[in-house]
Parts: C-alpha cells; sequence; structure tokens
C-alpha cells in the first residue's frame, strides 16, 4: 500500500487537503485496469475459501461525499464475486423503528455471517457525520459515539470478523462535474437528487467531520483506507488490492472432511 | 422458450422421466455460451433499471437435488448483476426460532424488496420435500401446503414481485458422477455431506414429491421450469434467457425526475 493511501495512527490529526484525490502512483489506465482485473479473480478465489470454511467473515465499509463513487466501486470491485456469498446493506435515513433504538441497532443486524462478506453502503458513520453537520443531535451526544464506535468493531473483530473502512475521495470540482454528468444522462438522472445541493454548500464542514472520523475511528482492527477517488480506475485499484491483501492474511482455506473420504462409496 | 422446457398448466399430472435432463435443444457448447452471455449482459441492463425504478422486484427460486447445480448456476447467471440490488437467501434446516412458527414465515423475511432480485436457494418448497419423504409431519399437514404457497405466491405477485422458479433436473446417474467428483477434488471436498447419501436413496420418493409440486404449484403468475441441467451450459442459457424474457415483460425503465431538471444549476 503506498503511503499515501495510509492513514497515520488512531489519535493523530489529518487534513483531507493533504491528500491529493488525483493520485495514482504513477500508473496510467490501461495499468491499473490490469492489475485491478488480477486481484478481482484473485478476490473471487479468496471469497470462495471463505464461504467453504465458514469461520471468519468480512465487512467492507463505503462512504463518500454525494457522487463520491460508492455504487460504482462496489459494483465493479465485486464484480467477480458470487453473489450467494455477498450482502450489501444500504444505509438511507433511519425509519421511525431504527430511530426508536440506539444508532447501531441496525447496523449491527447486517454485519455478515460466518463465510460471508458484507457490503455497507454509507453505514454507522453517517451518526457522526451528516448527523453532525446538520445538528440532528448534540455535541454532547455525537461525541460519545466515536468511542462507540470502535467498541463495536472491536466486538466484530474479535468475533472473527475482519474490517476494512474506505473512504472514497474526491475533490470538489469533480462531485460537481458528476453531479452534471447525472444531469445530462437519462440514464443516471434517477441518481440525482435536488437534496444533494445543500449538502454540497456544507462541503467544508462535511470534511471536518470525516477528519475528525479518522482520527478518532481509524484503529488497528478497524482502519481507514482514504482512497484517491477522482479517477475511477485507480479507485477499484486501490479497494480490490487492500480487500486482497486482507483475506490473504486471515488464514483462509478449504476445510477438511471430518470423515474418511476415501472410502466413501456413492451407491448406483 | 422450447416445448420440452413448459410445464402443463396447472392441475396436470407430469412425469419427470418425460422430461430429458440431456436436452440442449440442439445446440453446442459454444453456441450456448455465446448466448447465455447475450442474455446475461441484458440482465445486467435490466437489473440497473429495476433497482433505478424500485417499484416492483424479482423472485427467483431454485430447487434441486443435491449436487443438481443450484450453487453454479447462481453464481453463473447472476455473474455481471450488480452485488447491490441482489440478496440471496440460503435455506437450511431450520432453526428452533424458525420452527416456532408457521412454515412461511421465515421465507417471507427474505423475500426482495422493491428494486431487487430475489435468489432462494432452496425455499419454502422443501416443506413439501424432504419434510414429506422423510415423514416430518403427517400427510394431513403437508398435503395443505400446497393451496398455502400458492396463496402466499399469489400474495406477492399481485404486490409487484415477479415469481420464477426453477427445478435443476439431473439424472441419477449424473448425481453420481458429481458426487464422487466433489469427493476427489479437495476444493469442492468441503461440499460433500455423507448426509446426501441417504437421500439420493430416497431418490424415487423425491421424484414423487417434484411431480406433486409441478403439477399442484405451476401458476401462471409463479411458473416452475423444469431445467435440463445434465449440460451446466444449457442450464445456464435457459435459466438467463427465461429471467430476461421476464424482465423484459415487467415494464421496466429509468424514472423520470420530478423536478425540472434543465433548470438545475450546480454552484461552484
Amino acid at each position: 500500500m503506498p503511503e499515501q493511501l495510509l492513514i497515520p495512527p488512531e489519535g493523530e490529526k489529518i487534513q483531507l487537503k493533504d491528500y491529493d484525490p488525483d493520485y495514482t502512483e504513477g500508473l496510467d489506465k490501461d495499468e491499473a485496469k490490469t492489475l485491478e482485473e488480477g486481484f478481482e479473480r484473485r478476490l473471487a478465489e479468496l471469497q470462495d475459501m471463505l464461504y467453504a470454511q465458514s469461520m471468519k467473515s468480512l465487512l467492507v465499509v463505503f462512504q463518500a461525499m454525494d457522487a463520491g463513487g460508492k455504487d460504482g466501486a462496489i459494483k465493479k470491485v465485486f464484480d467477480s464475486v458470487n453473489p450467494q456469498g455477498v450482502r450489501a446493506a444500504n444505509f438511507k435515513v433511519p425509519t421511525p423503528i431504527e430511530l426508536g433504538h440506539d444508532f447501531l441497532w441496525r447496523i449491527h443486524q447486517q454485519v455478515p455471517q460466518k463465510g460471508y462478506i458484507g457490503i455497507f453502503n454509507r453505514s454507522h458513520y453517517e451518526d457522526v457525520l451528516v448527523v453532525r453537520v446538520n445538528e440532528i443531535v448534540p455535541r454532547s451526544v455525537w461525541e460519545k459515539r466515536f468511542d462507540m464506535i470502535n467498541e463495536f468493531e472491536r466486538l466484530l473483530a474479535e468475533n472473527n470478523t475482519a474490517i476494512l473502512k474506505f473512504y472514497l475521495h474526491i475533490s470538489k470540482d469533480e462531485q460537481r462535474e458528476r453531479l452534471q454528468a447525472r444531469l445530462d444522462d437519462p440514464e443516471k438522472r434517477w441518481k440525482f437528487s435536488v437534496g444533494d445541493l445543500p449538502v454540497r454548500e456544507r462541503w467544508d464542514d462535511y470534511m471536518t467531520a470525516y477528519e475528525d472520523v479518522f482520527s478518532r475511528c481509524n484503529t488497528p482492527y478497524a482502519p481507514w483506507h482514504i482512497v484517491p477517488a477522482n479517477k475511477k480506475w485507480y479507485r477499484d485499484l486501490v479497494i480490490t488490492r487492500a480487500i486482497v491483501e486482507k483475506m490473504e492474511s486471515m488464514g483462509l482455506a478449504y476445510p477438511e472432511p471430518d470423515f474418511d473420504y476415501a472410502t466413501v462409496v456413492i451407491p448406483k
């Protein structure tokens, strides 16, 4: 993993303006795509072992500003993976029943079971991002959530769930171009929401909120990755590679049968 | 859809021995694969519209004898589909909590929400198949379930869920070869269960139970397809094609925005 993509350990302050959303570690599009496809193939193999072994799980969290590329990245990165071993959860505005519980209640229900990859499109981090920026709860409430999140993620990690968190980092100019492209394309227009514009106006507040997330919740057991995401092909490479590197370290293997398979005879 | 694959309307008796598991409608492997890939690409487009429109859903049910190819078919057919719009449910031996409810309770929880494709790997049909063959409940109980299933599926269909049901039809000889292949391949051995052998011994009883399913639960709103499945490449073509044909008839389209998009200006 190149230096540029790493976040300093928990507790250290970072500034998102120090992270270049156009960074590509010197690769061009074709090189990146070739590399990405190799990692994708390996990801499919590793997922098959994860599912077969059924002892561990992987949780992949995606956060980004609007048009940051969460949908596109999820589609591309998990292209080759068996849909049977993957569950994507899309966290939207909480329902009344969800709001009747603590903020982690609906999240906990969607964590991946053993053998599965869980994908979070947005996540519990919204409760220290949009909730903070829009002052939906007072500071005294959201302030406590960083520690709650760390403890929750530790619970998962200590119960054999590997966790990777990706922030798809685009520039404000890139967002404008992508929102305009959505408006211009009849097949993408449904993705555009006028509600995205007031969020864009609070860009700097969101950056500050994200910076706090990275300094408070970047733990060894659930690290954040700041993914340079202006170039979609580089973004997909960074994510696929990080997932593969993580899974290679999980001790995945096809399980040995608990019977003597050499003596089994299948009757006519 | 060739004649061979159609089941006569509800109420008519069929015999599975009249259905050739080696049938390929005269296609060879390369021809079938080329056709299948075309349908797969179209399926990805249709799924994107289904998700964008978010008014209808599709439920695809898979049933088969062990090694019939459910896992392989799901992996191949939904290869190109965005994992975000698909949810696969794998119904295993019911848990105590599930057994504390009616047999459709756990099924209902997994039906696809609007915009989604739901995949059932096994289903409520197990409650008139394995439950019947193993006499887990008396005939007086499972007999009533055919009507209950039809009414349940009608509820879904009338609430904008299209339903397709696939029985992957392999021969008893093909099953033996595939079970043996699982034993012989270290990467597939985990799929072999010694519990599959007693099930194989009841092959004829299962065929009778399946025949009753097809004559009692083949409704216009939730039709069964008997998929010749000895040849995996033909099986995948039949399923992908049937799904695409169904989705083409669902009136899917990208939604029109509810605001005047031409006047929207995205601020700097």
